[in-house]
């Protein structure tokens, strides 16, 4: 049975979910992550990431059955370091709804700034067969599903005013992921300052739904 | 020299800003967005195009110069929509600053909602050369452009509060591309409603920053 490398990297959430560790891939991961960017996942083969890190590619089998296996082994590293970060977040912020929406979203930030080089698979996961894409999705319901109770808990409390629970979570998660398409890490803002900032935005959009109307001229 | 197919399709703003046309694709662009969706770009071969649309490959040449002009086509299809709307739906609003908030937002949401089929190549993006793909963030600029004239209409009237005006500008922008993660065409609510629901968040996200903290015991 094929496994995958010993070098598996840092824990993700090592150093606790605001750290900002280096993307420390195996290098048979760092090769094909190399390898999808270039010719995408359909234009790479097996034996050009063997290649790349100097392998015969039966070597390569030992480690991933197949270069499915190698995509949904670089996917995993982003939804479980998206998951582990938000349990972290959401457990060291105690009960104030508002804080746990804050450093949930902050951690959810960091940890996409953090996967800056893993981003453009993202679009890769179509390929995956339904059983693998699945279980990406049911990690990153998780994630939706610790935002959902902390939403219900503002409202519940009287701290937030919004439409539609589901809704706004959603948005909030579409927000977050798209700091993808503008972080540089040479930017002028580190990763914990545009955390910071999304997590206010993100307090902003629970806040003050029912007063939020717009004059429409009649039709 | 080599010309686009003559069948382009609707005017990407025919009807109003609002309207939601079917996604009318000339026979190669169709067959094209097809091919690069099942294998990827790298994956696809012109050949392979030509043969779906049932043409010989010179007559596809005689109307793109090679498998990069299709991929252009597509995503020009795409920013041009987006650019069009958002003026249209700007000229709409008036001078408000919360009505042009709104109707701008409306009109991406909207547009995103139109566009599903295509959403899987904006990550081919990184495929153009470097002109072609100054040509296509250009045109995303200036819809970023609009936004940020009415953000700062707004602040200067009073009616916003937000922390850095570029900044929340993109993150409405992200919130509104996120649409494309989520939506379906048989879902809940139809492209109208969600994109009402966005332009609500998005006049939540430049209200009340300054009133927006979070007590963070020390570290």
């Amino acid at each position: 049975m094929a496994r995958e490398e010993t070098l598996t990297g840092p824990d993700p959430v090592e150093g606790g979910w605001r750290a900002v560790p280096t993307l420390d891939l195996p290098p048979i991961l760092a090769a094909a992550l190399d390898a999808f960017r270039e010719h995408g996942y359909h234009g790479t083969s097996v034996r050009d990431i063997a290649r790349r890190v100097g392998v015969t590619v039966p070597a390569l089998y030992y480690h991933y059955a197949n270069k499915e296996a190698l995509l949904l082994a670089l996917l995993d590293r982003i939804t479980q370091d998206f998951l582990q970060r938000a349990l972290a977040a959401d457990a060291e912020a105690g009960d104030d709804p508002r804080r746990r929406l804050a450093y949930v979203v902050e951690s959810i930030v960091i940890g996409r700034t953090r996967q800056l080089g893993l981003a453009a698979l993202e679009s890769e996961i179509r390929y995956l067969t339904a059983e693998n894409r699945a279980r990406q999705t049911a990690t990153r319901d998780q994630v939706e599903q610790v935002l959902r109770e902390i939403v219900a808990a503002g409202v519940s409390n009287g701290d937030f005013d919004v439409v539609d629970e589901a809704e706004v979570v959603r948005a909030i998660l579409g927000l977050c992921h798209s700091v993808l398409a503008w972080f540089r890490p040479d930017g002028e803002l580190g990763p914990e300052e545009v955390a910071e900032r999304y997590g206010r935005i993100a307090l902003q959009m629970v806040t003050g739904a029912s007063s939020t109307q717009v004059d429409r001229p009649p039709a």
